[in-house]
């Protein structure tokens, strides 16, 4: 690949930036790299593994230059950093982020993007459940989708430039509203997250189950629920926080879905329950069939061999 | 290892069936292995694939002569199975199963045990979202857990001898009630299934968000959802109608917790959601010290490479 950007700040360097920072080397796509994170220990580490050319105590100063800055950080303090390195864009340049919600990133960072400088919310539908600058890897957007939600009167030439970054990253990107992001993100990843913390917090506050026997058996579908539940907290608060009209509404159609199974398991009609299951194992294979996930039993993971 | 059963018939010959085969035949732990299953393809597929040194078309036919029986059928279908080999077990034979649920199995096979056979109900926690005579491997039961729940009055050294069994089929083994065992695999397992299938149904329902863009965006969250909503229905459903009770209470308390969640979001109580999400972290710590569950990233799933 070739350079597409001089000089890319990357603010916010957990695993969506130390990631973008590794993509960005192997495929060569910004001459200077350059980031900014809010904890020294942070700072440090990027050095020490060399994540970045260099790195900056302010993100004010990480932008000095940069021709497209990255917003990585937590969807709460995108607002604060978009208002902090405003003096410092220069004109031409592109703010995009990556955070799970974009109507909130529209509605907080949006106001302090001045006159010429080209402001395309984005969003890599890939991640793991680690987090820190030691977390990231190259590969992470590989055959992963990236929606990107410009915004009204967005200059088409750097829309399809930031395009072409994430395609160099190993992506497919989607153009896709703001709003309609926020509901299909809701859905596919919003509640699951939010079942899977319930999962988890029911199992902890049981009395005649004891904590050690969850563990043990976790094998046969806790251990599940248990990985993604194991997401960064800060980041999962303010995705809640800033998507609350959507998650709230798939939480009532959860919840009503749940109730009709309750129901089915109550009054012991296998019919309904049967045809539900049924139902469900074609939603994983289209799933693998796309490509999004392994057909390998239990996700691949690996089998203990003596 | 040593032959530990000079005869083993397997009564079913699906995923759990076709794993004890293999792990059986691996390490030598019986001389003669039958099996019995209902379908004809898959009685074809288990001489084909060499699973069993015979196959029957009648599971009376298969328990002739055997010194251990496993049933390894859908928890409706054991009952049956059971009054099905009554004329022809041999006394001193050891009868077991594999099924999830402890208080069904006890509560439908055991009038059917012939004073003189030893009655040991027992659940391995192992399982892939696979399933069918192909799906088995010997590994399938290393370094997981197998609960036995024998009965009042079961003969200690038949218990240890199976026990025996499962170590050499590399698992590990704990003896349990069968009522405080239905109660640890409805938090552990069935209530995570019934809330993967909710899940999946959820999506499936929307109006507003197209099943496509389900499937492509369902790396962040929801495809780790529908890995054990892809488990076999037959077998799904006989759970659910056989531990209703259990899954029921765990149900009730999934619906309180997530309703403090729900409110928390509402409300916007950022805290509530940051110590929640926090204490779920450590869950997964657990398990992956226990050794139930893989430290990679997104479960070691292959990251694809150029």
């Amino acid at each position: 690949m070739s350079v597409l950007f001089e000089k890319v700040a990357v603010l916010g360097l957990g695993l969506i930036g130390s990631s973008l920072c590794h993509a960005m080397r192997k495929e060569g796509l910004a001459r200077h790299i350059v980031g900014y994170a809010k904890s020294a220990e942070t700072r440090a580490t990027a050095l020490e593994i060399g994540l970045v050319d260099a790195v900056y105590e302010t993100a004010a100063d990480a932008v000095v230059d940069a021709d497209l800055i990255i917003l990585c950080a937590p969807i709460g303090a995108c607002g604060p950093l978009a208002a902090a390195i405003k003096p410092n864009l220069k004109r031409g340049a592109t703010v995009t982020d990556v955070g799970s919600v974009k109507g909130a990133i529209v509605r907080d960072c949006g106001p302090h993007i001045p006159e010429g400088v080209h402001f395309i919310p984005g969003h890599p539908i890939a991640g793991t459940e680690q987090s820190g600058p030691r977390s990231g890897f190259a590969e992470l957007f590989h055959n992963r989708w990236c929606i990107l939600t410009p915004v009204a009167g967005s200059d088409s030439a750097a829309v399809a430039k930031l395009e072409q970054f994430w395609k160099a990253c190993g992506s497919n990107v989607e153009l896709m509203d703001a709003g309609h992001h926020d509901l299909v993100l809701a859905i596919t990843s919003h509640l699951p997250h939010l079942i899977a913390y319930t999962t988890v917090a029911t199992a902890a506050d049981l009395e005649n189950v004891t904590d050690s026997e969850v563990i043990k058996y976790s094998a046969s579908g806790f251990r599940d629920f248990t990985r993604i539940a194991a997401s960064d907290p800060t980041m999962w608060r303010d995705v809640f926080l800033n998507n609350k009209d959507a998650v709230l509404e798939m939480l009532g159609r959860f919840s009503e879905e749940l109730s009709v199974l309750q129901r089915a398991v109550r009054w012991g009609d296998g019919e309904t329950l049967f045809n539900l299951f049924t139902r469900a194992r074609e939603a994983r294979r289209n799933i693998i069939a796309a490509g999004q996930d392994t057909a390998a039993p239990d996700f691949g993971r690996a089998i203990k061999k003596d």
